[in-house]
């Protein structure tokens, strides 16, 4: 979506139209690859995760932090969303340790530790709208590159306790696919056992698999719904009339 | 200072123990450049000021709004200050018009307008500290270049209705020099009379002028106290012992 500004700009008018609470968490590792290979910066991912030395990092930082959240929050502005910018650095709203090394160097790649929700409802009492970039801290000053769809479900399961929460991937599917040759086979509900049987069947395939994981997880930790849908289904998803729900 | 990773850390320390409540404007031009050399692109300065197309705002949204602004904030966390990583979009605190073109198209470089004071005040008030990025943006979502003085300035204008507020620019050299080939020729107090006298005879030079303009324009606005030093002279400078301190 981000690499589209027609998109882009269809996906804020309708986030910013949205009369809940709200934070969006963006990604923007399209645009961190072509970036990096402008400036002749080999992108090498591991099982669809970016392996963060300290010259990636540095690209992370610029176009997730500057480039893509500025731009997100400039636009957002003039749509009357007071957004904010964040990293998980700012205002400390997450924490993370860089993560160990076993079979693989993932380098400057955060796990998050410590979501602190009680900032995050500070400035959405404030009427703020949180736009947060995948990138965290670790207590030793480091910015660490981080999972979007970890940091979504983090957030989310940070506010749970103070609100009921939905967390709403947007992508560039309609849903989660029963056959994925075919767009409009929308799984409209998924519950735990039935991924279980599309994983085992194949027809739930790479991408998904982290990103329903964290879904599963962020429902077993009292978000209250969670949803997958196109980005151009935003509102319709919100009152439950597009996407895959995914229930426990 | 940014251009040194020692000079740097140096600095954010002292900047971390100022039991004041504080705001941080940084700039990021050297920086900038350098990317912008990386990435093939040519840096035009007019009087000082860059000529911002919009690569040349792509990469000043990335080096400001991110790979400078997340790498203090992050610094700044690990000692224990509580930093909130800001351009003027974020929060809406600093609105600015595109530069109108006269004899010069300066491009995406914006004059500020507005400072939503009350929203940094709201930060303050709720413990943390401002990290602002020399970026702001137009009513119509567009994100503009703007000069980190002016912004300094700006902002502590606009917060001089709420605090008795300081405005001290810190950089490489130790004040307003008295002498350009001698670095211990600090000018300790100078007023708009001895400034104008300064400048008839040439001593101050180029570089300082627009700073100085907008260090004594924001006296003229109700800024409580403006002080020139160097960025290890912070602590100093606070108390009074160290730079050049502007008054009227």
């Amino acid at each position: 979506m981000l690499d589209s500004p027609d998109a882009c700009t269809r996906f804020l008018k309708s986030f910013s139209q949205l009369q809940n609470n709200k934070i969006l968490v963006h990604g923007g590792g399209k645009i961190a690859t072509q970036m990096a290979a402008q400036l002749s910066i080999e992108t090498q991912m591991v099982d669809g995760r970016r392996i963060t030395d300290k010259a990636m990092l540095d690209v992370v930082t610029m176009v997730y932090g500057g480039l893509v959240n500025k731009n997100l929050v400039a636009q957002l502005q003039s749509l009357q969303c007071n957004a904010l910018g964040l990293t998980g650095a700012d205002a400390g709203i997450i924490r993370s340790v860089k993560r160990p090394v076993k079979t693989i160097d993932y380098g400057y790649v955060g796990d998050v530790e410590e979501v602190r929700s009680v900032v995050l409802k500070t400035f959405i009492e404030a009427g703020l709208v949180p736009v947060i970039a995948p990138l965290t801290y670790s207590q030793e000053g480091m910015l660490l590159n981080t999972n979007a769809d970890t940091m979504a479900s983090a957030t989310a399961v940070g506010l749970a306790n103070d609100f009921p929460t939905s967390l709403i991937y947007c992508f560039e599917k309609k849903g989660v696919l029963s056959d994925p040759e075919n767009d409009e086979s929308v799984i409209p509900v998924l519950n735990p056992d039935s991924y279980a049987a599309y994983k085992a069947d194949g027809v739930i395939y790479k991408g998904m698999i982290p990103k329903l994981d964290n879904a599963f997880a962020a429902l077993k930790q009292g978000v209250s719904k969670v949803i997958i849908c196109h980005a151009d289904d935003l509102e319709k998803a919100v009152s439950g009339n597009a996407g895959t729900t995914l229930v426990l």
